[in-house]
């Protein structure tokens, strides 16, 4: 008799816990599960801004798939997903196809730009390793050839970073610490250095609590940081932004580095596969399941969900990823059990949210209760650690934890 | 009575040993000693080849001029020498002027790229701390780039390393073991980097013993270093250089990074000061002095000697540059003493040459003995530390020496 195959496309927060949750439930001859990847390992979306900073290495921030998979259950297969034909229940990636009884779409969100100009080509994005990286050794680069060049141009030493949102501010945190590093590493005067955030909206980390706001803001500002807020990016190009100021003012900022970090939208898989979507994201029934397609879930990034409360989408957030995902694992066992009817809705439990301001602050608003500076970052590591624990128990903690707690 | 007043210019090897030398065996009110210098910090140009490739950190390279001076009896100013004007008696600096009565120029090289097109705006050269680490940066930088750029660059990975001689094939030795390391950091294959030494003359270190040089192209090559040698360089363009094959061809590669690393010439200030020279070296007398000028001395990499021996110029390295200052410190104090006519004629003792091919290996030819492998990598480190304790003693060789003999 053939086994049902279920197929995970992603191995982020959402793909692994769902693989790691249906290898502890499912024995070899209930399924065959395939996880396909375009990396060979883990990356912690949430920690990337610390790779792009500089102020964390890369390899601390990503870690081998084998370490956490049961390869005796689940075959993992290292390709990127082209694309899905749902009529003919295949997969196909740059390995091949595959074909699947049930698909988890959990393949992570991809930058929005918002059709500003020039930010395609002349901004980095806080996207992935890789992108990571390069944002670090542009950066470094830039000190480097500040400190050679006969003429100084000042603008090298700029930064700027579009967005002030979650992952702008995390960012702006870390770059914070980063630079009088940088200035030292490359004998460059501090003075020389600007970094500015540049925000449409008319303020900061947009629903947060004002009081940790204004910490935030004056906390970033004493490291050197500008701000500059409810004036749009209009353009970016090779060496500065326009932003911007009024009516019909614009203002424009020559820069070094521009780094993009104001908003994503889901995997463009979706729209190629044709699954009714907005911004590439689904809104998903309450059973994770893309509407119209009884075998296919939608979690991570790609999901969209809408938090009645405040008639607003839920964040694609790492935590709601992994909630998704212990719940999608259920639904397609209880499917594989011929229990149809026995679906969980899912529900998100948000116990909090901590925002990073570098690794010795943070912001935070942890079951009901306002945090700011160490007992914030100190809870933030403990976030970071509890995911690591999720996915990969507590020899991966060891293995990649945070710490460093003062 | 107005002490006379000695001005060095540079914190070179001879500009460090002829001021660490006068300041001991003069006392407070026999002279005024004046050491001008660009940083506030001395680098050990023989390593910058390390710093360049990233094997050594550029700290490790160098250390600060308040280390080996004596404060009490020497002034330190860190200024730029713009201009001498020997009918004056005067230097002028970016900090403005200063008077002397002796007058020791022991200014560093600059690089010589013979007029060839393109070298000055398209290539690195290994000149100091500042050039060698944007090197660094900028090769890292491209092994960055080509992880993130969705259509892959191959050319991006290629280094063209422009001359064979003892520099060239000292960062080649040291790209050699860096290569690897870069792959591995950037997740990059190591099939699609290339290095390319490419050479006039028709051998690699010419000058060296033929054995060792077999030997040491051997293991370059064995590294996957290739050679194009007997073919000049025409041009140098942003993305690629131009290489003579022939009487009417030519070849193009493609690369990512280049390094001109062929030639040096002496310091521009020699020649804006009117010091008859031959690319800015000045044939100094035996005592050192320019000839007419009985009150400048020229070291280092500012002066010419012809080795008689062979008829050609003694090249310019440390070694000489270290026992210049030393006889150049021995003649002021005779003539501050009035005894003109005993001044030293300063022959060089060459000990040796060493050649580095990365940290655990070199070619070298000491005190007549040919040496390669492990026995001459101990003795580069040997003839390093040697120059550390020549001019700051032992706790400067505790502080920057090499020690990772195996």
């Amino acid at each position: 008799m053939r086994k049902p195959k279920i197929v995970v496309l992603g191995a982020g927060y959402g793909g692994l816990m769902t693989v790691t949750r249906l290898q502890k439930q499912l024995s070899h001859d209930e399924a065959d599960i395939v996880l396909i990847n375009k990396n060979d390992y883990h990356y912690e979306t949430t920690w990337l801004h610390e790779a792009s900073a500089g102020t964390l290495h890369h390899d601390r921030v990503r870690y081998d798939i084998s370490e956490v998979i049961n390869r005796s259950k689940v075959n993992f297969v290292q390709a990127t997903v082209e694309d899905i034909k749902t009529e003919e229940k295949k997969v196909f990636t740059s390995e091949g196809e595959v074909e699947y009884d049930y698909l988890v779409i959990a393949l992570g969100a991809v930058s929005e730009t918002f059709g500003i100009k020039g930010l395609h080509e002349h901004a980095f994005m806080i996207a992935n390793i890789n992108s990571a990286r390069q944002i670090r050794e542009h950066i470094e680069y830039q000190f480097a050839t500040y400190k050679n060049e006969e003429e100084k141009k000042d603008e090298r030493l700029t930064i700027i970073v579009g967005g002030a949102g979650f992952t702008g501010i995390e960012f702006l945190g870390e770059l914070g610490n980063r630079v009088p590093e940088l200035c030292k590493e490359y004998d460059v005067d501090p003075k020389k250095v600007r970094i500015v955030c540049v925000e449409a909206a008319p303020m900061i980390l947009p629903g947060f609590d004002p009081e940790l706001v204004k910490y935030a803001r004056a906390k970033l500002e004493k490291k050197g940081i500008e701000f500059s807020i409810g004036t749009p990016l209009k353009e970016a190009k090779a060496d500065s932004v326009i932003i911007s100021k009024g009516e019909d003012e614009v203002e424009e900022i020559k820069a070094g580095t521009i780094v993009w970090a104001a908003g994503v939208r889901g995997n463009p898989v979706i729209e190629k596969a044709g699954i009714e979507n907005m911004r590439a994201r689904v809104k998903v029934e309450k059973d994770l399941r893309a509407p119209g397609h009884d075998n296919i879930f939608i979690i991570g990034d790609c999901s969209l969900m809408i938090n009645e409360e405040i008639d607003r989408p839920y964040p694609p957030t790492a935590q709601i990823a992994m909630q998704q995902g212990e719940v999608c694992a259920n639904n397609i066992i209880s499917l594989l059990k011929g229990n149809d009817e026995g679906l969980t809705a899912f529900t998100p439990d948000i116990k909090g949210t901590v925002c990073s301001l570098g690794e010795d602050d943070a912001i935070g608003l942890v079951y009901g209760k306002k945090l700011m500076g160490t007992k914030a970052s100190f809870m933030k590591k403990v976030v970071d650690n509890r995911a690591l624990h999720m996915i990969g128990g507590t020899s991966l903690v060891f293995k990649k934890g945070k710490f460093k707690f003062f």
